[in-house]
């Protein structure tokens, strides 16, 4: 190319990204909130688990208000959380430091209510508010970018919007405290405790509950952890044993992504580089508060093999899945079922995505059965081994790798009766519009 | 018709119905109880259900004992029960009141002794026997009507024993107070606590146990549910936070059907209507004892968005159903399987029963694969979604709508490989008879 | 025969015997352990399980160390297990007896250490010892077997060795007592508390875990455990409920396999011959503390029913399986799939093995979809149909038994499918090869 003509990609480049950064700026401009805010409005209720975003106060009270006088209304109106908050650290702080009223967080006047968010916790917590924002460093899943990585999700457009009302709710980690600091107590004591998380992580894809709890650590806390005292930090001796926040959040750190070795199980990785060896020392040193070091180290190899052996069957269904891709013998094919929402190129060149580097991740919808059972495979039975590896549960590995094995079978028959039938055969029933209803289409869309 | 004739509809009425009295008279004489007490044998186990109807008391020891008599035998022969009453307010009333003994409740004649129904109970129990008595009013389901609407069931007839004899441990909460209370301590305190309802109220098509525990309610009362003062009755403002008991048993009324909205999730209601915009009222009021009345609103609303969505899915999978019906298309179809157990109309008149308006709820078996599969879809994975959305676990509510948008795909699926091999096809196998064999054949009514 | 060729069948007996043995022995003399020693390699962190064929001490630290000088240092570096052992009675003994050290256990020389095996804690421990050993004149399962059955399995060979690791942690109950004594307390108090039992005994095939909870024993513990004396002994009247222990370990007996009826429900028993007429009459005396005698009895014949009932249905797909094998319709045949790991006679004489009397136990791998689907009848619904009846629970009943009538539905459906289709139909998509990769095969074998 001739350098009289660079102009020319100057011209575009000069065009196209003032353009790019408009259109971002623009579609998030809508009702919603993220990329696609205007293809989507929220519900009521989401004012209380994205307060930044969607909450607007009650005005049926109007005046404003002491924290005295809250709490004197409130004890007859909301008895149950003013009694909570009498049993708390802000209503009683000790070391001459101010009581923390109602008002302090939710202000004063009546009718310009809001709902404390992390950054107002954080005018008195900085230190944890930190340790928080900081998860972010290290990408999704993350706790502080639960709430923008959902609003920012292609699937959650036309996703129906009941469903969506429950993905939020544990979404809304990102933007409230209260997921973990049960309000109006907050009480730290409270929150080391297993249950606070639980409530949130368990059921696949992520049953932390159901395999702590199983676990040798998860049932000595059962017997005994009413006995412990749980005012302590969570630190080197101070528990007989250990908690979810004890391992992932040592001496309150309000951080847990830093270290994670598998990167949540759902994709291969290898545990052996640099960095995982720091994170595998940094594990091995916290076991150490009770084991010994070398039995510490082969668990986490034990975890290494568990991990191989699973990507080992997942491969082989992918491998299947791809193969039936080539031979167009996927059922029904991309084409035959509706575009994938708010995704243009998807709707032009229509393809199965298979596997987590493909995509699969969305693969929950629009997808051939065979699909989703290899989602299924991928994102519920392989996690249930992982976590089950990981926190120590043997009968979540056993019941993983046996769903997997199964499912690969059933993905093996199933690949078998779409060979032998062929599309041609199915067509000629005449049914392919049965899969052009169902999530993500024109009837959702309408009705939602 | 002249009015000459009228003697004629007289006649045929004035006939009939003291027939029709006295047939369902004579249908309840027989050995079992209920309508179709002629039709089946109860298992000697049933007495201690159900006892008005089957107890027969022991006789191997003769005599007639005092309160004090029985308490000093039975210290040795069965020290476990012995003890609990010794913790009981009946073995310690208080203010003067007579203790309580088991001759109080059995009789005092050791070879006609009686367990006590919840009509003994009531003689010092009152007013909670009325209000339990008064759920009758609000129709099945029900804890009053559960023992006789499972003795009136028509599946009951024929359904193997061993499976009976599972279900009427649970349904005679309406024959017997201890299924609530445990036996012999009669705690209310220990009646309050969730686990007292749960023994029955788990796994599908009810996961009231799984949705409660994991709800953040439920993960509050297992943090912290061992210090609070049990001894309180359940209202607002004495206990952090709410059990079964304290939202559907407020203060302790013995009646839990008037505030029913949805009706169990089974069909779908109206959430709107002014009947339910009472009861909902009810509703804000009650979580208004810790949350602010309009957060209360938006979830009612989002759970009425849940159960639309939900319905929105079941209609798809049923509109499937019912064309292949049309078509002639299910297979084994209603002719090829057994007919209903004491069913009469539908051993004449073979049809598939789609949906729950059509009688859905008989669905468990005797039916083709496809239609246990939209039965499943919806007594399990709807019912399961339900109970998610209305005790605050989103687990559920995720897990509930994943299982039905895959019962959805694989009915979707089926239907065509029905539609594509057609019944003439399956038929040329000669393997019908595979399918007159199983519950509810002779099979079973002869080896039951 | 004439007598003067009796030569012939003693020569051939006194070259075999011997040789037998001698093939036993060197079968048995590989780095691995079991009959299959020479066939595999055990993990290192296997040395921690089975401590006694695997373990080797680390050597990181040299020189011989004093009790005192073991509880000085690990202070320090292990505080979890020292303030436990701080706990134990091993540090308390009391009535002048020596306190238990590090060292007396674990040895002295930091380089030479062991871990305790039952043996090493029998030296104080006998009778609990005895009666731990006593197990195993009952068969497997059984506790004290756990480990050598494992070892001596088939199917332990090629089993992916990550699926292994899993197995080896709760058969490790054999080899060690701190599966159910959590190291460095061993307190007794502790393992009586129905937690000990359950982090091996959840989840299919024996969901211990979830009956005894979900059973009026288990909501009771739940709701009042926490209030018990757990420093009395199981014995008649000191518990208000029942734990797993007090029934299966009364008064302590370290022996859990004398009571046993129905053989763990994987095999259908006559539950009324002699010997069982003695077990039964024991869990009548032991159901007595708390209950009457008939009341007792008659739960008993209520499972009995429960098992034949669930017997019946097994062997209904029992026979579908074993026709379509007369007819060679199975798909993939024995032929078809890989040999069974180490099975020379299986892998000259190709047959599918049906029920347990042929060895179904092994059928988790290797088999054709509806073989599996049998299995999983067999092995998990009935099994926790089994444990629900025998525990109170009676949702597990009620779902075992509607998921065998569901697996007995689809067994017949896809009975139906394979004899319409037949082998050909499928062999023409030429995929047979498809099976031949998987669980147990070269794949496996190679990079295990």
């Amino acid at each position: 190319m001739r350098i009289k003509y660079l102009w020319i990609p100057i011209l575009i480049v000069a065009i196209l990204v003032p353009a790019g950064f408009y259109y971002v700026d623009w579609s998030k401009s809508g009702e919603g909130a993220g990329l696609y805010s205007r293809e989507w409005l929220p519900e009521a209720i989401f004012g209380y688990w994205n307060p930044d975003d969607f909450y607007t106060s009650v005005n049926s009270v109007a005046g404003e208000f002491s924290g005295e006088q809250c709490i004197e209304c409130h004890q007859g109106v909301t008895p149950g959380i003013v009694n909570d908050w009498r049993k708390s650290r802000h209503s009683n702080p000790g070391n001459g430091q101010a009581i923390v009223y109602c008002s302090d967080c939710h202000g004063n006047n009546h009718q310009h209510l809001h709902l404390p968010t992390p950054k107002i916790c954080s005018a008195c917590h900085s230190t944890q508010h930190q340790q928080f924002e900081d998860e972010k460093r290290y990408g999704f899943p993350s706790h502080a970018l639960a709430m923008e990585r959902a609003m920012d999700a292609k699937h959650f457009v036309d996703k129906p919007k009941a469903e969506v009302t429950a993905c939020m709710q544990c979404h809304s980690v990102a933007t409230k405290c209260d997921s973990c600091h049960t309000r109006h107590k907050f009480s730290a004591a409270e929150a080391r405790r297993p249950e606070s998380c639980v409530s949130c992580h368990s059921g696949p894809p992520h049953p932390d509950d159901e395999t702590y709890f199983n676990s040798a650590h998860g049932q000595l806390y059962l017997k005994e952890g009413e006995n412990w005292d749980w005012s302590k930090p969570l630190s080197k001796g101070n528990y007989p044993a250990p908690t979810c926040a004890y391992c992932h959040m040592g001496n309150g750190k309000h951080q847990v992504a830093d270290k994670s070795i598998w990167k949540f199980g759902i994709k291969q990785v290898n545990p052996l580089s640099s960095g995982n060896e720091v994170k595998r020392r940094q594990w091995i040193k916290l076991c150490s508060d009770c084991h010994d070091a070398e039995w510490s180290a082969l668990q986490l190899k034990a975890m290494d093999k568990e991990r191989k052996q699973a990507w080992k069957k997942l491969y082989q269904a992918e491998a299947i899945l791809k193969d039936l891709r080539t031979n167009d013998e996927l059922y029904p094919s991309a084409e035959q079922r509706p575009p994938y929402p708010g995704d243009t190129a998807n709707s032009l060149f229509q393809r199965e995505h298979i596997g987590f580097f493909e995509g699969q991740a969305s693969a929950f919808y629009n997808v051939s059965p065979i699909e989703r059972d290899y989602f299924e495979m991928w994102y519920f039975n392989n996690l249930a081994a992982y976590k089950g590896s990981a926190h120590g549960d043997i009968s979540f590995v056993n019941k993983g790798h046996k769903a997997m094995d199964k499912s690969l079978q059933k993905i093996k028959q199933n690949a078998e009766t779409l060979r032998a039938l062929g599309k041609n055969e199915i067509d000629k029933t005449g049914t392919k519009n049965i899969w052009l209803k169902g999530e993500y289409t024109e009837f959702n869309r309408e009705h939602n």
